[in-house]
């Protein structure tokens, strides 16, 4: 019987803020993480990377959600994406707005004929579905944003949450949330939203998080689950694909698990903020 | 020196209307490869995808730009990436409206900070461009919209245009544009957008086209592209993709070009409408 992994992230975190709470976000991340461990004990990896996520989306310290940042004209918009592994089904919501759990309607879309859908379709879809409209900005990214609007400082910091897991039959599953970069320009899509930044098959399931340019350039989290699927272990798969990120001057990072229940994360520069089951089922942080 | 080789595609034509017009289509297809070679020769694999995408969006016969299909509530939206695989760089457009060629904005986005658009973010775009607007809805588009809206007869078709080169320096790119599918759901994004629609890199590239939603769950161009990387010859990574693809019922379709000048196709039902260069330089038609 495959034995269950489960590994979550909440973004690089490279700014000097990030790093004086980094103790603060490795508790907030080893409490989602036991959560969502007993989600994917009871409900396998699908939900469990759900419930991460959306765990992670409601903790203002991470950017997806309630913590999300914004775009140069004060807007917060949301991408996110779900990859069902034993079903080899991608779906997810392109800069949605006024969601509070963008991720739940990724899984509602996993049903449907359209799986992709732009901001308009994804507030049809939230309207449809009767969610709540939901302002996910906080009072300090708003201020941020009014401090910096006229400075033309925008080498923003970026972040993203995500999951991955495979539960005891051997599904695997991957989730992925994002604010997107700060002050990036008006309907930038990240790559969260893409197989470059969310991806699983039957074999492992990876997230992405760091410069969502990079990782559309990489197709970073197809990359890796199609070397597993050609027989490399997630460990080499990780290597080759971050040697080629370095070489190729690449800022991001990536999770994943693969369906013997190893998890593996790597990064090219900065920390990752992440959380797993090591072997022997323990709470570990790699940061 | 490396041998030049250029791929162009329009999509997969199965309706009857477009096997009737088969033969037209066939003219259309090799008259754009000949303009795109003169490029290929004088300017390079960049600039010949980008002209073979733009020539295939002005053509009333294919599904993008001015021959786009429309959306359920009326609207044309338009979605379309270019790789450079020199430059390993990625950018596009999701569900871009008022464009006549979407692809040029994508060409512009190669040397920008926000590489990926939204449609609110390709609005802004164009006007900062001083890109004229152009309702690109062709009469029959419309009528049959109005026609068949309210039978709820929503298996609409698809279609794609897309192109591959290799020019003699060994730079390769894809260019890849479309009109998504007919009667999708409002503000439904397609594939051809993400590097699962479209991929290149320094050993070959890859356009796809069909069923958006299935070349999103295989992340069917980085899956060639990097199997290439990894070492298989181009047609191997084909068979390899399109045999995962038929045992998970998939409807699709790609070309492709690797660094030494062989254009490669395959499809899994249905035909594939595309023209190439054989190894003798001259003119080919798939169908």
């Amino acid at each position: 019987m495959p034995r269950p992994g489960l590994i979550i992230h909440g973004g690089l975190g490279a700014t000097e803020a990030e790093q004086s709470s980094r103790q603060v976000r490795r508790e907030a991340l080893q409490e989602i993480l036991k959560d969502a461990h007993e989600v994917l004990k009871n409900g396998g990896a699908r939900q469990a990377v759900v419930r991460a996520c959306e765990l992670l989306e409601d903790c203002p310290l991470f950017n997806a959600g309630t913590g999300a940042t914004i775009q140069r004209d004060g807007q917060i918009r949301l991408s996110c994406a779900l990859m069902d592994g034993r079903e080899h089904r991608f779906s997810g919501l392109v800069n949605a707005r006024y969601l509070k759990n963008p991720i739940r309607l990724a899984e509602q879309l996993q049903n449907r004929v359209d799986r992709l859908l732009d901001p308009q379709g994804a507030e049809l879809l939230a309207r449809a579905l009767g969610e709540a409209v939901h302002e996910p900005a906080l009072p300090e990214v708003i201020r941020r944003w009014a401090d910096e609007r006229f400075e033309g400082q925008y080498a923003g910091t970026h972040g993203t949450v995500g999951a991955a897991a495979v539960d005891g039959e051997g599904g695997l599953a991957a989730a992925t949330s994002t604010g997107g970069r700060f002050m990036a320009g008006v309907g930038r899509v990240s790559d969260s939203c893409t197989p470059a930044g969310n991806y699983a098959t039957d074999r492992c399931a990876v997230s992405c998080t760091g410069h969502g340019e990079d990782i559309l350039d990489e197709a970073l989290a197809a990359r890796i689950a199609i070397r597993v699927d050609d027989g490399m272990s997630l460990q080499r798969a990780f290597e080759r694909s971050f040697a080629e990120a370095e070489s190729r001057g690449r800022d991001f990072a990536a999770i994943a698990v693969d369906s013997d229940g190893h998890t593996c994360w790597s990064v090219t520069m900065g920390i990752l903020v992440a959380a797993y089951f090591d072997g022997k089922g323990e709470f570990r942080a790699t940061f």
